[in-house]
C-alpha cells in the first residue's frame, strides 16, 4: 500500500501540491493502493484548503493519465468536442455533433446520463431502438473515421481514478467544490482528446449552478484547467431557468432533435445549437461557416442518420412513432388557471414533472421510460385565456400523474398581460475562446 | 449505518457543530455505524476548519459517554487526578498517587504506556513482578477503597470511540491539533471521573511539546474542556529539556520512585511531586498539608506497598535487585569528553539512548526491557574533568550500545566553566486551578 499522509499534511496545512505529489495521490486512488480513508482524508484538505490553477491542471492531467487516452493524429479532420453542464430539455448534443461532423469536423463525444431532474444524452438516443452507448475504443474510432461523430458512454478504461474518486466524494461530504468538479469533468474531455473544447454551462433552476457569478466561476476554471492542458477552450454561460426547447423526455428530445435537424424546430435550441458551433469554430482557429445551411440542408441530418446507423441504431424508427417507449402512451392537458400571459416556465419544476412521470433514471439508477414526458405548449411571452392548454403531459397508464400535475402547475407563471419583465436572453455570457 | 454527511458539511462550511451534532458523530465512530471514509473526512474538516472551547468540550463529553463513565460517589474521600503530556524520566505518578492517598484523597488513575522515547506509567509499574495493570472496574474500585490509590490500564469498555478515532487520526493526518488531542486525553479522564485533576504540561526536547506557547495553548484548552465539563482543573507548565530525576528505565524508574518515598531521591524529582500534589490540594479547594512530611514520615511509601500489594504485585521485590530484568546486567560509563562544566542534559537524546538499549515499547507495540536504562551521574551545572562518569549505561549484552553512546555524548552539553546560563527552572508556568 502506499502511504500518502505526507501529502495529505501538506495540503492539510494549507501547502501547495507539486505535480509529482498530485500524481502520486490520484495514481493511489486509480489503483486502489492507498487506504480509502487516507483518500477521504485527502479530499477533505483539498476541499477545505482549496487548489490554484496549476494545482487543478494537474489533479485534472493526472486523473487522466490515471487510464487510457484516446488519440486522433491519425484522423485528416480537426477534433471538437462540447460539454454541458447540464439542464431540463438540453438535446443541443444530438444536433451540435452531427451539426459539426457536417462542416468538416471530427466529434469524438463521451457522453454521460440522466441525474436527478436533468436528462442525459445517453439515455436520450437509447430511445433510438438498437442505439449502443457502449462502445469499445476501437468501436468508436471507426464511427468518427466513418461518419465524422460519435456518441457514446465512458469506457471501463477511461480515467479511472476519478471514477474511484467520485464515488468517495459523494460518500465523504467532498462534492460542492470546483476543486473537484472543474478537474473531474475535465479530466474526462481531457482523456478524450479532442483538440478543441466548447463548454455550455447552465445557469438557473433547472441547472446545477444556480446563479451566473457561480457558473462564471466554473467556466473560467474550467478553461484555465483546458488551455493548462494544451487545448483550445472556449464557454458560453446560457439561461436554464426555463427549459430548453420544447420538449422534455427522452423519445421526446429525439424528436425534437430531428425537428432541428430537418431546419425547423424551436427558435432557442435551434439558435443554441448554432451558437456554440459557432463558438466552437473560433476556438478552433476556424473559418465561419454557413452553420444554419448545413441545417437547413439535410447534412446535418445525414450525419445524424449515419451515426444512428453506424452505432447499431434503426434509421427507419426516426420516423415518427418509431422510438422506444412511443406506443402506448396517454396524453393529459394542464390549462392556463387564469387570463394573462405567459411570465415565466420554471425549468426545475419541469424537470420534476418529467421525473413523477417516470421519465427520469432513479435514484437507483433504474432506466427511464422513454416514452414519458412534458410537451410545452407556449413558450414564455405567450398571451392566454384560462383554460387554454399549456402542458402535455405524456404519461404512461397514470403512472405519477398527479404530481406530474403539480409540478406542471407550479412550474407555469401566469401574470397579468403587459407587466412582464423581459425574459434573460439565451445566452448571458461568452468566456475564452480567442484561437 | 449512520449518515452523518450533513453534520461533515456542517463543519466543512466552518459552521459550528451543536452538542447534539458532535453527538452523533461520535456514537457512530464509537458504535462503528458510520462508514470509516465519513470518519475520516469528519476528522480532516474539524483538523482544518478548528473546534471552538464549547465544541470541545462537548467532544471530549461525547467520547466520555461513548463507554462506561466510573462514578465514586460511594468514597468518603475526594477523588483526584493526575496527567502528564509524557516526557523522559518522568516516574511523578508513581510517587504523587500514593502520596495523594497518603494525605486523605482518592486516587482513581487511569494510565497509558510508552509512547517513542518517552515512557510510560504502565511499563514503570510492570517492571514490579506480579503487578497488574488490567483491573476489571470493580477491581479497580475495590483497590481505591482498601488502599486510596490505584494505576491500571484503561479498559475495553471506556472510551471505545476515543479509540477507534485514536486509530483513524493516526491513519489521515489528522494527529496534530489541538481540537483533537485535547478531546482525546480529556474524553478518558471525564470518564475516570476524579473531581479534581491536576495536568503537568512538559515543555522541551523531550516532550511533545517543544515550546512554551504550545504547552501553554494546550494547557489552556485542557483546562476549558475540564471546567466546561464541570471540573475542578489546574495545570503547570514544567521544563523537559532535561531528563526529570537521574534515572531513565523502567525498572530504574520503579528504584528511583522508591527513594523519593523514603524521603531521599533527587531534588528536582520530589520538588515536582510536591508541587503537583500542593496545585491538585489547591484546585481540590483542599487546606494545604505538610506533603514533604507525607514523604519522609514513610506514609506515603506505605501507601505505594499496599497498592502494589492489591495490584497483585511483590512488595518483597521493591529491595534492591528485585525487580523484572534487573539480573544479568552491564554497565557501560560515558565519561566527560573534556574539562569544563555540564551546560545542559538533552532530555529526547536520553531517550534515544534508553530506546536504543531496548528499554522503549518498539514501534510495533513489543515489550520493553525493564531493566536496561540511563543513569545519569551529574547534574546540569556539575563541574567535571576530562574522564569523569557522567552517564552511565545500563545494557544487556551490549544490546544497541553503540548507538546508545553515541546519543548519550550528544545529550552531554559540556561548555566552559563560569559562562553558562542559568538553567530553565522546573515549574515554567501555572494555570488555572482557583477553585
Amino acid at each position: 500500500m502506499d502511504d500518502i499522509r505526507p501529502l495529505i499534511a501538506l495540503k492539510r496545512d494549507g501547502g501547495t501540491l507539486t505535480a509529482a505529489q498530485i500524481e502520486a495521490f490520484v495514481r493511489a486512488a486509480g489503483r486502489g493502493t492507498a487506504p480509502d480513508v487516507q483518500l477521504a482524508s485527502m479530499l477533505m484538505a483539498i476541499f477545505t484548503r482549496g487548489l490554484d490553477t496549476r494545482e487543478r491542471t494537474d489533479y485534472a492531467l493526472a486523473m487522466m493519465r490515471s487510464g487510457d487516452v484516446l488519440a486522433w493524429d491519425h484522423l485528416d479532420r480537426p477534433t471538437v468536442d462540447k460539454h454541458s453542464t447540464g439542464g431540463v430539455g438540453d438535446k443541443v448534443s444530438l444536433i451540435w455533433a452531427p451539426l459539426m461532423a457536417a462542416v468538416g469536423f471530427a466529434v469524438p463525444m463521451i457522453s454521460g446520463r440522466g441525474l436527478g431532474h436533468t436528462g442525459g444524452t445517453l439515455d436520450k438516443l437509447e430511445a433510438i431502438p438498437g442505439f449502443r452507448t457502449d462502445l469499445t475504443a476501437v468501436e468508436m474510432d471507426r464511427v468518427v473515421q466513418d461518419v465524422g461523430c460519435v456518441i457514446t458512454g465512458q469506457t471501463a478504461d477511461l480515467v479511472p481514478a476519478d471514477r474511484t474518486l467520485y464515488a468517495l466524494r459523494s460518500q465523504t461530504a467532498t462534492v460542492p467544490t470546483l476543486d473537484h468538479i472543474a478537474p473531474s469533468i475535465m479530466s474526462k474531455k481531457l482523456a478524450e482528446a479532442a483538440a478543441t473544447l466548447v463548454l455550455d454551462v447552465k445557469v438557473g433552476s433547472g441547472a446545477f449552478m444556480k446563479d451566473i457569478d457561480s457558473a462564471r466561476e466554473l467556466g473560467r476554471v474550467m478553461i484555465a484547467i483546458g488551455e493548462g492542458a494544451g487545448r483550445r477552450i472556449a464557454a458560453l454561460l446560457t439561461e436554464m431557468g426555463r427549459p430548453l426547447g420544447r420538449k422534455v423526455g427522452n423519445a421526446l428530445e429525439v424528436q425534437e432533435s430531428l425537428e432541428v435537424l430537418r431546419g425547423g424546430g424551436p427558435d432557442d435550441l435551434r439558435s443554441l445549437v448554432i451558437e456554440l458551433a459557432a463558438t466552437a469554430l473560433k476556438a478552433a482557429g476556424h473559418a465561419p461557416v454557413d452553420l444554419a445551411g448545413a441545417l437547413d440542408s439535410g447534412a446535418a441530418m445525414r450525419s445524424f442518420e449515419a451515426m444512428v446507423g453506424a452505432q447499431g441504431g434503426d434509421p427507419s424508427s426516426l420516423r415518427d412513432g418509431g422510438l422506444r417507449g412511443e406506443a402506448g402512451l396517454q396524453e393529459d392537458v394542464v390549462g392556463a388557471p387564469l387570463d394573462g400571459e405567459v411570465w415565466g416556465i420554471d425549468a426545475l419544476e419541469v424537470g420534476l414533472a418529467c421525473a413523477a412521470l417516470g421519465g427520469a433514471r432513479g435514484g437507483d439508477g433504474a432506466a427511464p421510460d422513454p416514452g414519458v414526458g412534458v410537451v410545452l405548449e407556449v413558450d414564455v411571452g405567450a398571451v392566454v385565456r384560462r383554460g387554454d392548454p399549456c402542458v402535455r403531459l405524456i404519461h404512461r397508464d397514470g403512472r405519477g400523474l398527479a404530481d406530474a400535475r403539480a409540478y406542471a402547475r407550479t412550474a407555469l407563471r401566469i401574470g397579468p398581460r403587459g407587466a412582464r419583465r423581459a425574459a434573460s436572453p439565451l445566452i448571458l455570457e461568452r468566456l475564452g475562446g480567442a484561437p
